[in-house]
């Protein structure tokens, strides 16, 4: 594996060794149930809370706010839930580019009749338009009908950002409830929940060197919290089930790593980012990018010019030892394509990499893989394949 | 933590070295997204796959009959969810010793008015009276009410075992839906779901030496599966959300671990519940059991007599470094006290101690444990607590 030149750190990131380190301890000795009120099981129901505190710490937020979910899908899942079976939405305003854990699910009350949905207006780019959303707002609220919006921090395909803040103000101003999946923003920005104004928040562990199988789901204060799955008492009666300890003690020191590293981080990933395109914009003719100008830095989506192979391009990347995608990994083994590209019309005219970078991706790497770029787009290609 | 005595395996097992090691090469290298087609990502969904392929030839079903979850809890709720939201059932049949992952979310959907739910009766040491099922069953069928009947394979407090095969049968008879929590039972005896005749089936890794944060929902072939938590394609649209690989693959490993250890396994781990039961006998004038006597052979249930100390009985234990419960961990920290207990008119008369083995144990840690219940049930025990 020594040789592969991982570039698809929006699908997934490798753990990272001091957080793994963390975890063992709870995947051996300390295997107390932390519902058990016995020594074993205090130390199990401590490494928890300790971990809670360090979350709400680093996100600006009560640790009485935050409830450990398996992943951002069932956090996106619960909060959705929550505001339709629990507080009164009946219309969810979201956009045509947000994840599938979002869509599918909003698609699904929509079907059970229990919502109506809409869709923001989107620029070319992805960006929600900001006036659109406040108009529809007030038109359901003077219609007296409660709505949810859910929109996402940042795209996953082509990196473009929502300005929660002012969502937040402007779903406070028509007394909506606002919910974002921030799964490839928590860890990756400095963030204060609280400042945002949401009520629902979505982090995943395994988006910055976490472990899968653990998500965050923050519930401001001024609203009840609710269950998805219920069950035993876990969670303050939020979401049952034995408590993955190992996973939520990773997920905070991951976090805690991430944050300490923002400021190194953040600029370095950025500059790799920019380096890219300056070495792709000088080794293909033509190539353009999908991303928006202000944009998500981890995430670089880029438009290569149609080749006979389009359908091939990650598996071509793959030969020469390069992890990329299509678009995101949830869509990159779908025939149907990228949603997202899609709703923003491009994809007939796009043949679309997205390249998404790490602290440990190197510019060395970033060299070897323009290489393999231009040997699948600037050379006879069809050899490749024959 | 080596002086500790562990006698609450029904509560959660240590994770086996031999499961960790399986898991260690997917929190490493193997860090892939099962969805992304690279080779990166292909080992990933070749690790899932493979447990799967694995698990369903130890539980005799297809491996496309086998989904992954975060748990029994989300097992137990994704079954019953189906059930209601899906597939016509109008009414549930329970009991009201379920776990509460089944308990409360019966309760929610009769609460949203979804459902009608009933309890079955039970005899004295918690076994299902299989005539009153099936006088409820045709009641209800020669109403038109399509049933689910949603009822333990073995219960965590007391070890009553139900008869599967006979409830599959029954329910089967009159069209009605039949979910098993098997949480205690999978991974401690061998089982072969497809003849049980139950619609769904629910398992947790971390009951048999497994890892936290990962269970298993068998849905029979002749009912379409439904998702409870929407979002990506991930295990065949029944389960969206990034696949916890590591822990599928412990999952998988724990249940093979436990499968080729079931012949010397079993007849171990019930000679120790024998040899505590004798010992008990013989420490303590008046003690009594509430299991059954055909009971789950992990679980050893102790009426002690009553003594002031009822509230602190599972301290107690804990000062001396032994590990025991309540009733379940998951009403240890309750101050309801155990539900179960309450259910079959046990909470006012016993001093309810459960005692859970596991391989692990020995005689030498039974005959300590009995040192410590002398001190604590025969010894003046005022003196510990003033």
């Amino acid at each position: 594996m020594s040789e592969t030149i991982y570039l698809d750190n929006a699908a997934t990131t490798s753990l990272d060794p001091q957080v793994l380190n963390a975890m063992l301890p709870y995947l051996q000795q300390h295997y107390g149930n932390p519902s058990s009120t016995y020594s074993l099981g205090r130390s199990s129901r401590s490494a928890i809370e300790t971990s809670r505190t360090s979350v709400a710490k680093i996100l600006g937020v009560k640790p009485a706010t935050l409830f450990f979910t398996s992943g951002g899908t069932e956090s996106n899942n619960t909060a959705i839930a929550s505001a339709v079976n629990h507080l009164g939405c009946v219309h969810i305003i979201t956009s045509p580019i947000e994840h599938h854990a979002v869509l599918h699910t909003v698609e699904q009350y929509s079907r059970s009749k229990q919502i109506t949905y809409s869709f923001v207006k989107l620029t070319a780019t992805g960006e929600v338009d900001y006036a659109d959303l406040e108009a529809q707002l007030a038109d359901q609220s003077s219609a007296g009908r409660k709505c949810l919006v859910s929109l996402m921090h940042a795209n996953n395909e082509i990196g473009s950002l929502l300005d929660i803040f002012t969502v937040g103000k402007i779903s406070r101003k028509y007394d909506a409830l606002f919910h974002s999946d921030c799964v490839q923003t928590i860890g990756h920005y400095p963030m204060d929940l609280l400042q945002t104004g949401a009520h629902f928040v979505s982090a995943a562990g395994h988006k910055f060197h976490g472990p899968k199988g653990i998500g965050l789901l923050y519930v401001s204060q001024d609203i009840k919290a609710y269950p998805l799955i219920y069950g035993g008492g876990q969670e303050r009666n939020v979401r049952a089930g034995t408590e993955n300890v190992y996973g939520i003690v990773g997920f905070a020191k991951a976090l805690e790593l991430a944050t300490a590293g923002f400021d190194h981080d953040v600029q370095y990933i950025k500059e790799l980012n920019g380096f890219m395109r300056e070495q792709l914009i000088l080794a293909i003719p033509g190539v353009k990018f999908n991303n928006p100008e202000q944009s998500l830095y981890t995430v670089l989506s880029v438009c290569f010019p149609e080749t006979k192979q389009n359908d091939m391009l990650v598996t071509l990347f793959d030969f020469k030892g390069v992890c990329v995608s299509g678009g995101s990994a949830c869509s990159s083994g779908d025939d149907a394509g990228s949603h997202v590209m899609k709703a923003l019309g491009k994809d007939k005219t796009c043949a679309t990499i997205r390249f998404s970078f790490s602290k440990h991706n190197t510019r060395a790497e970033l060299l070897k893989t323009i290489e393999v770029v231009k040997e699948i787009f600037n050379k006879e290609t069809a050899e490749v394949v024959n």
